[in-house]
């Protein structure tokens, strides 16, 4: 019965509303994909502050009872900013992917991937911190992992390869890996291999949906039918397909717009 | 003596603007990189299209003999657009691109690889069967080439895996290669490897530059030294490391604008 904006980058950010979906199926989402932008993980937080700004104030036209920023760079740079600023609550994907690390790791010692924007911010390692007295984390940009999930290479030896350069030697030193950034879970298999069984994986789309939850508990929204829509800045061309392979299923419609 | 407009969506296009300031140091120009919304390769032909104006009508601003789209995707989108609305002489990457490309090959089978939007435009096909009568042209688009670039991996085992997954099955089957994206000269090397000496490589840059020359000949321009400015549409802060491996040497001054 609540309505809720989300917005991304792109496409990564359905992850984020696909958990939404499930855990609360009776709420309204509004989604924003700033196609015509992406991405954000190689820009300045200048930028990324000015876009998430734009992206806010798009779904805010909508009347949404919660704001989440599925968008681990947006999340990073911004959102300090966007709940100075806005009237409604508004989640990101880091203080909840720090949390889900913090009940998964036993040794303390946990990595954490991500663009080179959200690496750069530090937004993870002193969320970690916060969450896990005493942490040791090792925290390394994967420019290159986008890309690659983006062009559907997510297992065979180019995947094998890249995951095993960026993070081989994270094998024995790490036994918690937050996957920050919505594309990676596309390539969690691959990481897996590499890192092996004793490396725990953790993505902040079913956290970040637990926070929603809590955060909406305090809400008193009146009865409606749940509503699902789907807005991009660039033309939807090709994004009800590829947004089923993070969504699970494609959008039915899907509406440009210029934020 | 004439002062030249040059712009690309980020620092790809500087390799243009390098072979520029070498075939005519004379010449002033006006760099814009638009690092803000960069890439345009993944994006559709309506909002290359609108980047690509707003582009244009900045460098319009520094008064420019002529205008030079430094950029594949731009040229292969929105060159024919940019002609008509402007009234200084607009010159792409492409045409001068498979011209080079026809006084290359011997049996007129021909690859060129580009971006995505690129390669989906049809633009380099339809030069090259202007260029070259009776050419059998193998299009390709490389989603992968501009992120390794910018990783910096253009060797090594990544690279040539990349690479042979692309183009492996080219080998024998063309004697010259387009570059259809102005990054994979970073990737040269390795191109080469893969697909042996019997393949001719064709970057648009210097054909690009002998066109500019061309075009100035019939502009009669006043004395002035030479000037060289450079402009970016997001903060500046790696722009000149990252620009001096395109440019040869890194920019003195770079300017932040909004266009």
């Amino acid at each position: 019965m609540a309505r809720i904006g989300v917005f991304d980058s792109g496409v990564g950010g359905l992850t984020v509303l696909r958990a939404l979906h499930r855990r609360l199926p009776d709420a309204s989402t509004v989604y924003l994909g700033d196609t015509a932008r992406v991405p954000y993980g190689t820009k300045s937080p200048e930028v990324v502050i000015r876009y998430t700004r734009n992206n806010a104030r798009f779904l805010l036209g909508h009347d949404p009872h919660l704001v989440v920023v599925a968008c681990n760079t947006a999340s990073a740079h911004a959102l300090e900013a966007l709940r100075r600023e806005l009237a409604v609550p508004v989640i990101g994907v880091i203080e909840p992917g720090a949390r889900a690390a913090a009940a998964r790791t036993r040794s303390g010692r946990i990595g954490v991937i991500g663009t080179a924007g959200t690496i750069a911010s530090g937004a993870y390692q002193r969320a970690l911190a916060a969450a896990i007295p005493g942490a040791e984390v090792v925290a390394r940009a994967c420019p290159l992992f986008v890309p690659l999930a983006e062009e559907g290479w997510t297992d065979g030896e180019v995947a094998r390869l890249v995951v095993e350069r960026y993070l081989g030697d994270l094998r024995g030193a790490i036994d918690t890996l937050v996957l920050g950034c919505t594309h990676y879970p596309l390539l969690q298999q691959v990481i897996a291999e590499v890192l092996g069984p004793e490396v725990a994986l953790v993505d902040s789309a079913e956290a970040t949906a637990a926070a929603v939850e809590d955060a909406l508990r305090a809400i008193d929204a009146a009865p409606a039918p749940a509503d699902h829509r789907y807005f991009v800045t660039d033309v939807p061309a090709r994004f009800p397909e590829i947004a089923a392979r993070f969504l699970g299923h494609a959008p039915e419609r899907v509406e440009q717009v210029d934020v």
